[in-house]
């Protein structure tokens, strides 16, 4: 597999690192970054996934996250995939921000063109996890995943539905019903077609209710999010969890609203939080 | 005079805003950044100024410096200016980085084209303190000043200048000797002519020579900047200060490069610095 170094740079006592290789996965070149803290040699380190929302790349929590600091003093390694497949022989869908490159939604399509390419799913739970255990200091018997909007809701399906290999989940204002949003239906429909059975395991609500189970999911969700009403819902997310007896940590955050400056302030609430998990015996 | 809220948005507990006005010291109207930590009403904040570098905007550090963690935990407004005059009618330089816009060197230029607009001295160092003092709950007897490269060089000169006003100067791998490296030479003799007296208020070493003084110097400085060697210089700065009986903190950080990877690792302990003496009586 080809793997190539894009840039190691020092920073917070550790190497804030991009990567890219050609992913099977996906069938295209794959870029992700990669936050190494400072350790011993031979030291193994728990990974921390971040999975972003529409539009981002690995660029953009690695430019404005705040997170380095908090992952170097709690010895978590970082790791923040693309939100697509990328690449001129890629389909993409001529300017919609909310699907296509950009906007992969975590899910293995099964619709034509976007089935041969669009395939995260697989990517992040199979292909990029063997890469990372292979390539970096990772203690992948200790994981846990975290996300951002359609990040948020990547991070809690992966979650829910692999509860076992990730100690903890957390999510800034995830898409937490996207059958029931329009960014979800339109996603969802086009990858994955009209029948909404196909759609369960690719919604966290939908999870729970069918089953999923997962004791540490922390939701931190602002109050001036200009989409929280239409597109995130997560009060519907939460009334599925509460009828399972599952009891997510849900803050709602007063007067923040859906940008890093939000996702900052409380991303080293999040690391540490993930951290009492992770160091768990 | 005019003045416009481009953006306000909560975070860290406090408030980052975008602030636009006409300036009468550049003929054209400027932007700029603040974060307000929450404060009780009626307090009012020490002041800390940060100059940003070649090419950037008031953008660059508000995205990646990492400074509103420390200043909502120290109380601390921070301000980022632009770096230059903007606008249609300013006469530029094509395709040069490092001179025209994003590039004014913190200068009252004086030969044509340039002295119409590009008069950044006077407008950090007199009217966009006004303009501070009079739309924001400021503390102006408790100022500091710091900035990253061609902005350290601001810091030391604007600071060296005014020791009465600044209370500490810090600087991320600053063009420390200006008169004596390209990028300095270069802009220095297009904005204030070939007379190098002119340049020596706008040089740090030379206002050291020249007999300004500062108690509290900061520099933090990595060894792995490209620039270093070429166009920074600190240890001209630091030899000029030794002569005059100063003593700069000057620190080498190993391993670290020019980047905001660098700059956002060690501003939580400028602040914490800066903290130290802005509050004192």
């Amino acid at each position: 597999m080809t793997f190539e170094i894009v840039s190691e740079t020092r920073s917070h006592g550790g190497v804030q690192g991009v990567y890219s290789h050609a992913s099977e996965a996906t069938g295209t070149d794959m870029t992700f970054a990669a936050f190494v803290p400072g350790h011993r040699p031979g030291e193994t380190l728990p990974v921390l996934w971040y999975l972003s929302g529409l539009t981002c790349t690995h660029a953009n929590v690695m430019e404005k996250g705040e997170y380095r600091s908090a992952c170097a003093r709690h010895g978590i390694i970082l790791i923040a995939p693309d939100t697509s497949p990328r690449g001129e022989h890629v389909p993409d869908a001529d300017n919609e921000y909310d699907f296509g490159k950009g906007a992969g939604f975590y899910v293995d399509a099964s619709q034509a063109p976007w089935d041969r390419h669009y395939r995260m799913r697989s990517y992040i739970e199979q292909e990029l996890p063997e890469l990372i255990a292979e390539r970096f200091p990772a203690d992948m018997q200790r994981q846990s995943i975290m996300g951002h909007s359609m990040g948020g809701h990547g991070a809690l399906t992966i979650g829910l539905r692999n509860p076992d290999r990730f100690r903890s989940i957390s999510a800034f204002s995830p898409i937490a019903a996207p059958s029931q949003v329009p960014w979800g239906t339109k996603a969802l429909g086009r990858y994955l077609g009209q029948d909404q059975a196909a759609w369960r395991e690719y919604d966290a609500t939908s999870l729970v209710k069918d089953g999923a189970r997962h004791d540490h999911i922390l939701i931190d969700q602002g109050t001036a999010d200009n989409f929280l009403e239409k597109q995130l819902k997560s009060e519907i997310f939460v009334s599925a969890c509460e009828d399972a007896g599952l009891q997510p940590e849900v803050r709602m955050q007063d007067g923040y609203d859906h940008s890093y400056f939000f996702i900052s302030t409380f991303m080293a609430e999040h690391v540490g939080w993930h951290a009492k998990h992770l160091k768990r015996e």
